[in-house]
């Protein structure tokens, strides 16, 4: 029975799996679930995981959901799947379990947060909120400092120092390209002081082509989305107060 | 050379890592950093844990953070851990694995933020936040309704129908605890209502005695400073509009 994948590919650990899963020849049917018409809410796909929320997985009748668990889970359970994903040594696991739950509280934290108070909340019927907004930005711009002193602290073009991405580096910097929907200027304000992350995030989108590329397809368009909405608010604001006699003639 | 853990008991993963060693007979030596003298920001501090949080643990050179990645660590580190606490099955492991995961962005972050909007920011010379604390009971009784309803489901007297405890019923379980620091209304009327949740905390506890009870005297200790605080408030409050004529006298 092939492994079916639950997602939503404008989810961020939705993309992970799928990438995951492309890169290391596993085959799957990929069932989308609109999280824009709420179908992670459907009884239907409640069957399949009672939290409500993509990714979720179907491997025969086993079913899994928490991303960094299928992850986890993938990398184990499909043969041939290279070491450096999820190491089998044990302290090598261990650092990168560390990293993994490092991330809930402070990348995702911080990263979700901002970009939910900042562009996304409208999309859900809901105000920006700036003072979350600006919670959020310190939680993300704290998990960036430490991305680059802590993990990146050692050689290598990966955590932890490895010459090889782990299951770590693929969710950590698929969070990461959430910021590509923010308005480009404030993105290079947030990220553009940590240049190893910057390199660091090159390097693991290189060492997965074509498929990050693809998987990221749908986050590109989203981003020429918001900015024409950008543009097109920016643009006649500035029209109307710089030309009010065009305005008169009318 | 005898582990090392890093620890303050009135953190709950510190106590989660404290009493999985103790249950499970490993030695070790208890490193007070005491949070209330903000001992994790010193320099010799942040070289066993750059992130500047407890717990973390050292064992021989190696080191590691973040008290999920660091029960899997010992659950698998030390011989002769029994299989339940964290099981090499697969499958049994991917779901435990699961519940990890959920932990971090719900209960942990509904209790952890009730929590402290409520009773502890200002011990922390912070404002109790009403709007935060709002926030988080949502996130702390979706987290309920779903331990409730989705973990304790099955048969079992432990997460995931389990008839014995893994390192996710002992995390969750430390998590709750917390709760213990409310004002006793408060708390009842909040974990009151899930009657499965509450028999799975009795079971929990009593799988883990007299470690458990032992590693908590601190938080009932807490406990009973937050009750005198509030009697103390609360009867100067009362009498003094009650008993207006006992104030004319004076």
């Amino acid at each position: 029975m092939t492994l079916k994948l639950y997602v939503d590919r404008m989810s961020q650990p939705s993309r992970a799996v799928i990438i995951f899963c492309k890169l290391n020849g596993i085959d799957f049917e990929e069932i989308h679930i609109n999280l824009s018409k709420r179908q992670q809410l459907s009884p239907e796909f409640k069957e399949i995981n009672p939290m409500k929320q993509v990714p979720a997985i179907m491997d025969g009748r086993f079913k899994l959901f928490e991303s960094h668990a299928i992850l986890r889970y993938l990398a184990c359970a499909f043969p041939g799947i290279a070491d450096h994903w999820y190491p089998a040594d044990l302290y090598k696991r261990a650092k990168v379990d560390s990293v993994l739950d490092w991330h809930h509280s402070n990348l995702r934290r911080g990263t979700a947060g901002y970009i939910f108070n900042t562009v996304l909340a409208p999309a859900f019927g809901l105000p920006l909120n700036p003072q979350a907004a600006a919670e959020a930005k310190k939680v993300l711009l704290a998990s960036l400092a430490n991305i680059e002193s802590v993990w990146l602290q050692r050689k290598g073009r990966f955590l932890l120092g490895s010459g090889q991405p782990s299951i770590a580096d693929l969710s950590l910097v698929c969070e990461l390209m959430e910021l590509e929907i923010l308005d480009e200027k404030d993105r290079e304000r947030i990220i553009g002081p940590y240049k190893r992350v910057l390199k660091w995030m090159d390097d693991t989108k290189n060492a997965m082509e074509p498929h990050f590329q693809e998987v990221h397809v749908i986050l590109f368009k989203a981003k020429e989305k918001f900015q024409r909405q950008r543009y097109d608010v920016g643009s006649s604001i500035p029209q109307s107060s710089r030309k009010p006699e065009f305005h008169s003639k009318m």
